[in-house]
């Protein structure tokens, strides 16, 4: 088990939430999400580490931007 | 044909606006639904006369409020 934060960009109500906890659900491994919208913290827990460039694409996908 | 408007608080994104499109426009003899999201103008085009009612019905079940 392996659990990784990330900072979101540009999400400003649930279906934004629940846009970024789709996408990122969808990648290989991912077991669990978890957003705060207030502070825009992803936490996903995951079987093995992701790449960074996964979780961001993922959130790309899904219409956001990784903080840096 | 007609045409109202409405202001509807509370609407942040495009998810927002998909979302009360879609429950104003499944009211009976809708045919048009635009949504300004900036100012949150609902402009609604009909067949016949909609009630304030029924509106206010589907904005609160997209999850919103029309302004009083």
């Amino acid at each position: 088990m392996s659990q990784s934060t990330y900072t979101v960009q540009g999400m400003t109500c649930g279906h934004c939430v629940q846009s970024v906890t789709e996408e990122v659900g969808a990648l290989s491994g991912v077991s669990h999400v978890e957003v705060d919208l207030p502070t825009g913290l992803v936490t996903i827990t995951s079987d093995s580490d992701l790449s960074e460039a996964d979780v961001r694409t993922a959130v790309t996908e899904a219409g956001y931007q990784l903080a840096s």
